[in-house]
């Protein structure tokens, strides 16, 4: 007999189709437990909330909680009020972000807060955070909510750390790794985790799916840092440039600024601290991207990532829910080319 | 036997001294967990909760936790970790609350968001809340939990429906009692409704604790809301005629707007609205809150809702404790005298 090996390259148009056709059942209760607890006498509350959480976005991180579910064949439905709990977490870190970035532009829509205002979107983002927390504790498992609050807690510390790192230039490789592993790993990784949690599975498969999730988090938010410099808004619902323009030093900006001259440095100073950061800077900015190789070598690293998230599966039968889970991460990094 | 009747008016100069004593080695044993819990790799974190935590707050929440615990006779140390996760929700909710009114002074010192900026509050206020339930959960009480979620969550409500509520002379008097039950007695409530959890006492002593907050909590903040009509700045450590020009619509307000001629009610309209902000118009409406009797009002229903909350102490028996958290009921409306 054979090992399976399951490779980045399986599939020649990844797609997250077969995830979503896995967890579509469960899905659907995912959604009415979300629509339910967003509720509140405030009508500014459902109002703002529905905004993001009807607008569009892929529920990556409850799909994974469902999907590592599926895996284990687990069959209850615990794990529906705890998927709707990551999605709670992250959509109030969504809120948040964009608060804090100042951003006018998500999923292609205008955000909460230059619809409704900063004020507005940091209280419905509590809101929304707390009842994660009460869908957490209504499931009564210890180990979920500590896993959760934890993970909470480093996405914060993430965030603080990228906040302090924002037009620093001088970053580096490692210190940009803390921070996406903070920021978008972890709940990524969490998700996944408590799959097992509520199937009762044992340490081994709870170490796995957090290795699945953590690798492709990283490989994900890799992707996302990449298309930030090859994309525009109309494709990606993102503003291409955003980064750039906030002064968020990505690997991108981090390859290319280490693999640059003397004139070349000196621009990438100027531009992450604010200087330069005109249209015309940002076109050269991504041609001195792409003449360094700095996406493709990003994609290189998601590409390692990814690799990892797929092999972290290997104790799993083979069947349609990790096949979907591999496909998964193909996706992930196929939607930067 | 006659019964002890408790009435507000036992002490000519109520202080929080002997609450203060009653707690004091309970007290370091919190502060000793706080310092622990705020500690981060990420610099700043430490840096701007410290500012907010060591800056002179009276910890009352906490305090009530230690204080409910020692009426009942609780000799563990459950409650230190759940005194601080208390503190952490509060102290998120501050620094939250002073990005969204834009609050440059509390407490009689810069607020963090002046220091360190809007994003950092909002992060930083998210690591707390994030640590606040790490500590719930090292605790394990499921009902600890439920009771500190919930109450999490009907702060941001509460705070949400202050916001659209800002601005609208309209407001009403039951209204505002949903704002302040919401966004400040309901923290007071849990805080020492947590206290006969640790102790595993009944029902009944839960809910009396949870009374004895309640009403504690409104009565504080109507007195925090006369309190800005009758102080200055140096003495309140808070600047008098903030919740004038930010159009905070609370009871003084109200009931001047309610008693007052057609004149008085477009001047409090103008000035709600943002229209007549001076000094001069601060002056004037002083001015009618006086001559309205409004101030004295507002202290007559915090007297109220203060002998609420004594007389939901009945069922406990008399002694240290119990007299400490009498007084501190009498020095919670004192404070405005």
């Amino acid at each position: 007999m054979t090992a399976t090996i399951h490779r980045l390259d399986a599939h020649p148009q990844p797609s997250l189709d077969p995830m979503i056709a896995l967890v579509a059942g469960d899905m659907n209760l995912v959604n009415a437990v979300i629509l339910d607890r967003m509720q509140s006498q405030i009508p500014l509350i459902p109002e703002l909330a529905g905004h993001l959480i009807a607008g569009g976005g892929k529920r990556m991180r409850p799909m994974l909680t469902l999907a590592g579910a599926a895996l284990l064949g687990y069959t209850g439905n615990r794990h529906h009020r705890l998927a709707a709990a990551v999605e709670f977490i992250h959509t109030a870190t969504l809120l948040h972000d964009d608060v804090v970035d100042g951003s006018d532009l998500r999923r292609g829509k205008r955000t909460a807060n230059i619809i409704w205002g900063n004020p507005a979107s940091v209280l419905v983002g509590d809101f929304l955070f707390s009842k994660s927390f009460e869908l957490m504790v209504e499931d009564g498992s210890l180990k979920a909510l500590k896993i959760l609050s934890n993970a909470s807690a480093v996405i914060a510390e993430g965030e603080v750390n990228q906040l302090t790192a924002t037009r620093r230039i001088n970053l580096g490789e490692e210190r940009y790794l803390d921070i996406i592993g903070a920021k978008t790993a972890a709940l990524f990784a969490a998700a996944c985790r408590i799959a097992a949690v509520v199937a009762e599975r044992e340490e081994a498969a709870e170490t796995a799916l957090d290795a699945y999730g953590r690798n492709l988090g990283i490989a994900f938010q890799l992707v996302d840092d990449a298309i930030d410099y090859v994309s525009d808004a109309d494709t990606m619902g993102k503003d291409a440039g955003d980064d750039f323009r906030e002064g968020k030093v990505t690997l991108p900006v981090i390859l290319a600024y280490a693999r640059g001259d003397e004139a070349e440095r000196t621009f990438w100073k100027d531009a992450i601290e604010g200087r330069r950061t005109s249209d015309d800077d940002l076109a050269h900015a991504i041609r001195l991207i792409r003449d360094s190789r700095a996406v493709d070598d990003t994609l290189a690293r998601a590409r390692h990532y990814g690799q990892r998230a797929i092999d972290a599966l290997g104790m799993f039968a083979s069947g349609r829910a990790k096949d979907a889970m591999v496909e998964a991460v193909e996706f992930a990094i196929a939607r930067a080319y």
